[in-house]
């Protein structure tokens, strides 16, 4: 069989791309070796939003001293039930645009051929966007007990002792939720703090609020062994310390998706951590073969591989291409307290030497802030030396996630400040936030001291 | 005492000018009759949401069949305790401002003068940021059990059945709460359909989640009468329909305090329905005096009247003015599915005789909407006949009230789509829909079928 172009992988990286160009008439198949919708889908994003909801409604209530009897193998089956939704969704893209879905694993033969337990196929051009693995300990591998994010929002029974070894955004989430669930949960990072990634002041933050709400963090620790006795795991830490859990989350990292592959038969160089090597344009070094989403590195997320698919739809049409500023990929942590992020870090602007001005603005006053959790709240935004250019946005609050976006055309666009502090944000929102930061810069905030008075 | 300026009212209308002119050194007095913080902070925005968020959990938890006990008792004071929080914060900003706070009502008896229990106190400028109280039905007093957004937040118990009179913004969003929270809710609506302000197809969306929630509905339906028997409500309807319930939300519209604050000495005059009347600059016909928030009419919002306050100030400085374009005002109903718009409904463009082009993007394929509710989102787009500016945006969606903001700096500048197609959103959250809105809008979108395939 013969395609203009075939995809390897039904991700987010993958169906976008698919869509696009079956929709003008190429002739288009997608080869997934497990479920369509990829890690997103079915292991990531979706089923960890999906129990993020039930985790906030006990985190609200809460608040209000309510009791809940919940069951578990319901709450999974509501995961199950989106997740399968969503799943069928893609499906049903797929089909109405007449994309041939070939289930199988697929391995390149050559520039023009991927070999499939349905026999070889030929393409005109190919697209990888294989995804990534997660990586295990060293010398533990996953299993019932040991378990990544494809198998925790799935468990049989909620684990009433959770051990979550590193604290990167899976695992941070993972901790919020189960810790709001009722799970007891140890959260280990080998860094300095979670988040590592992150300016200490954010991180800092975050690391108060799971403790605040029940999650024991211990840092620059990292685990020796976890052996399993008695149906528990045995978890060895430095210093002869032992803990006994149910389950271990491991969230210390991920491993492209490029074993087995047949990489080497079409030239396909990976850089020294594995992931593909590509150019702006989303060409491999078989300029042929296109690659696209977590399995070329970058920030490892849903929209970011999205754009990346759509981006390299538009290089093989031959349309204008999509260039895409990897530092204003937004952020977000979902975990109650929400982080999230645009732009900059102080870190990275240190490392590059562009000097800028920090503004740190408490947000506890605003009251969609004090209903949803009022002391941990604030904005740190990061200015050019003449105040006029966002560098950066740090937004620490409920409903974070969504009010970044709020913040996109700042960076994209020269937008006047002026006008924004001129336009009634909707109260009760986190959004009033974004005219309230205008008011702040330009100098006339309602709701801040100021320090000269 | 003589003062700058004193400004009646402490609500959202009142302390923000009160803050401004104060921080530049003007001698600020605020007159309260009742809470600081006016009819927002104690009986509208501030309690209604934070009763708000304890349905939302309940309805999350619905989703995966919880069993909540919860105490009606302390539910509400969780809600007093927010309440009191956001009064203090005012409270503070206000003292650290060096504002004097008057206990007592105020009542003009010159230009220059006001009357208080304190004595006359003399005023440079006056702003009167009065409010309006809740218009109870004719011939029926508001007392326990008929009661108005001053007291439902707040009642001892949990009504078992409640009649809402009134299917406007406060009528649906206690409709909604209290059927969430497992009331009976009767909700009865004069006019053709609730929300009547707004487009049909819009409001019948909510009609639709509101009855798959739980809620009755009775439109173009007027309740003849109300009588107290054996401690319940007797509502009388036409057709001799009898209806008996707990309690009763009056919210069938709104009266501007303008009642015994002695207008008729300054000569400030009034419109047919009661508003003050006042010019682009707030000046009442009295141009000594100022009038501001809900008191002179428009959309009765938080974030209006706080806009209105500034531009109070700013032209008693002397500083450069700010014109509100009311019709870019966004709205938005916190009602679980959530409505939120800027810009025109259809019925207004109709009014002004402008044509325009109108797309309906389901947007129930993104995750968010999907783990949230997604049967009944969707967002209207309103664009001019060319499809270069946007002219209204409607948000049927969980989250709208975030996400509207969003699009504000698209309405107030102009954006180019396809930068903001070429940015990734975060995912996995209802903000997407923004660069899928965008994407749509240029003809690339991914999760859409195009008619034409």
């Amino acid at each position: 069989m013969r395609y203009d172009c075939v995809i390897i992988g039904s991700g987010v990286a993958g169906y976008p791309a698919a869509v696009l160009l079956a929709r003008e008439g190429h002739k288009v198949a997608v080869i997934e070796e497990k479920l369509i919708g990829g890690e997103c889908t079915n292991y990531g994003c979706v089923p960890s939003k999906s129990l993020y909801m039930v985790a906030e409604a006990f985190r609200s209530l809460k608040k209000v001293g309510a009791e809940i009897r919940a069951d578990w193998k319901e709450i999974t089956k509501f995961v199950e039930r989106v997740v399968d939704e969503s799943r069928k969704g893609i499906e049903y893209l797929l089909e109405k645009h007449d994309v041939e879905i070939i289930e199988s694993k697929g391995r390149l033969a050559s520039s023009k051929q991927i070999k499939t337990d349905k026999g070889t196929i030929e393409a005109e051009k190919i697209v990888l966007a294989l995804g990534t693995d997660p990586k295990p300990l060293p010398n533990i591998n996953f299993d019932n007990d040991v378990v990544s994010n494809r198998e925790i929002f799935y468990v049989d029974e909620k684990p009433e002792r959770l051990l979550v070894v590193g604290g990167g955004v899976i695992g941070v989430e993972v901790s919020n939720i189960f810790a709001q669930l009722g799970t007891e949960v140890i959260l280990v990072e080998a860094m300095e703090h979670i988040l590592p990634f992150l300016d200490k002041d954010v991180a800092i933050i975050m690391r108060r609020y799971l403790k605040d709400n029940g999650v024991r963090i211990k840092e620059r620790v990292v685990v020796k062994n976890i052996e399993k006795k008695d149906g528990k795991l045995v978890v060895e830490l430095p210093n002869n310390e032992i803990l006994t859990v149910d389950k271990a989350l491991v969230s210390i990292g991920r491993i492209p998706k490029t074993k087995g592959i047949g990489l080497e038969n079409a030239g396909i160089e990976v850089d020294q951590y594995g992931f593909i090597k590509v150019d702006k344009f989303y060409r491999t070094t078989n300029t042929n073969i296109y690659a696209v989403g977590d399995v070329v590195g970058g920030p490892l997320l849903a929209h970011k591989a999205m754009l990346e698919s759509i981006a390299a739809y538009r290089n093989i049409v031959g349309k204008e291409p999509i260039t895409l500023n990897y530092s204003l990929v937004p952020q977000t942590i979902f975990s109650g307290l929400e982080l999230s992020w645009i732009g900059y870090t102080e870190k990275e602007l240190r490392s590059k030497k562009v000097s800028y001005k920090k503004i740190k603005l408490p947000i506890s006053y605003l009251s969609a802030v004090r209903i949803k959790d009022s002391k941990y709240s604030y904005v740190k935004l990061l200015l050019s030396e003449e105040k006029q250019q966002i560098l950066g946005i740090h937004i620490v609050a409920p409903n974070a996630s969504e009010v970044i976006s709020s913040f996109i055309p700042f960076i994209i666009e020269r937008i006047d400040l002026k006008k924004i502090a001129e336009t009634p944000y909707p109260h009760l929102t986190i959004s009033e936030i974004v005219r309230e930061v205008a008011e702040y810069i330009i100098g006339e905030p309602i709701h801040t001291i100021l320090k000269h008075i």
